[in-house]
């Protein structure tokens, strides 16, 4: 569904929260590539780390759960890798963690939270949240008809308007793509994608909770300017602990403006 | 494991077969991208499309299965996109669809087959199928230290020094990037990796079935000639049902010689 550019259709958006708009939102589940960046928010939260966690035994996957006022509050993180002790980053494990949440865990929302490099041409500076309008991939690249289209697998998020006026978040496109730099052709692709905001994950999440037609949203802070002048993993790393401070306030506004809320209401 | 270059060390390989290496290999899965692909074999193995698959009902995954011999084959395909009734390409459907299959069918072996472009420098020519030695990511540059040979993710494929001999197969690296086309960088990439064919699923295929420990086999028909002057997609398509039907001469020797065997004799 609306991965022609188009997005959700009011049809398929009124299919979408059918099952759930008329009760407040009871689930949700963070999915977040580092722990680093969920860090601050496990701990204002009170989460606690799923010993039992409804994931195979093989996988490094990280459940922290617990409850805020009436939300059933899930954060899961892909974990480190095991041969190489680093965070399991990029769009494969994300994917993977999205799915298997859905599985077990039945979200009613699924927020993608984490860092971005952003562009000062699009208006982005660094520690600005943005809440994402739209994701589309920018390294996938298949120059036949259609599967071009498939490729970019560009997606609406879910519609939050009175979510953003609450909280008087920014309003951006986000791109995805599996590498921290920019490549000239990447770049080619993230004009076409119109994109304020870059990750490495987020359209990924956003493509398989539209399989299984879960509502997204995705939050990204802006760790590096991506059309400055410093190198993206210099400034990602300098900056990362303000962004995800940062990240962690616009969060808890977040979640405290969903408490008692049905989807319709954002 | 062996995401450092250096592949299965020896402790782990005996590890890794343990479980099954003393009996003969029973239940097999092909991760195949395309359904076009995989086609001749589910023909002439008459294989059966699964109306109860055990995957959800909001995918669109597809399990073809059947016995051949003493072998419990399955075939699964990530299926056409619900929007743009395309193959689901690339690393995140191919990963979901490993995942899943592992969940459900338990395999003995995985086997990811399809098409792939080959680099003539490498001594690749159109029609020719590999058995890949090792697989890596090209799209996946992460200038970070450690994360750098995390995007890389390069695995040894799992050994198959008998079945190599017996068949006169050839062999080759193999680099994943979810592009057709090649980018300077995913060139420099590529080099780096040492591949002489390129894919769209393989080393995500290979990076999920390692979580678990289970052996895998990457076999590759070469559909174009990524150094040559043509461009790929045309190539591609011209090619791809020459090369599938190569492809399913040369999986169902590789068939043939499995049944009976242990991992250990492969």
């Amino acid at each position: 569904m609306a991965a022609n550019g188009d997005g959700f259709s009011n049809a398929s958006m009124e299919n979408l929260t059918g099952h759930v708009e008329k009760r407040p939102i009871s689930t949700i589940v963070f999915i977040v590539a580092m722990q680093k960046e969920a860090q601050p928010l496990i701990e204002r939260l009170r989460l606690v780390k799923d010993v039992n966690s409804p994931f195979p035994k093989e996988v490094a996957w990280i459940l922290f759960k617990g409850m805020y006022k009436d939300l059933n509050i899930n954060i899961v993180c892909p974990g480190k890798d095991s041969a190489l002790g680093v965070d399991s980053v990029c769009t494969v494990p994300a994917s993977l963690v999205t799915y298997a949440s859905i599985q077990a865990l039945q979200p009613d929302l699924i927020i993608n939270a984490g860092t971005a490099g952003g562009f000062k041409a699009k208006g982005a500076s660094i520690c600005d949240v943005y809440i994402v309008s739209s994701s589309a991939f920018h390294d996938r690249r298949i120059p036949v008809p259609v599967l071009d289209l498939y490729g970019v697998g560009m997606r609406k998020a879910f519609p939050t308007p009175n979510l953003i006026k609450e909280l008087n978040l920014k309003v951006g496109r986000l791109s995805t793509g599996d590498s921290m730099d920019m490549s000239p052709h990447d770049k080619e692709s993230i004009t076409a994608n119109d994109a304020t905001v870059k990750d490495m994950e987020g359209a990924a999440v956003a493509y398989v909770a539209d399989i299984f037609k879960v509502p997204t949203i995705l939050i990204k802070g802006v760790t590096d300017i991506v059309d400055g002048n410093r190198p993206t993993s210099e400034e990602f790393l300098e900056n990362l602990a303000a962004v995800t401070a940062q990240l962690d306030e616009s969060i808890t506004k977040v979640i405290d403006f969903i408490s008692g809320k049905c989807l319709s209401d954002l």
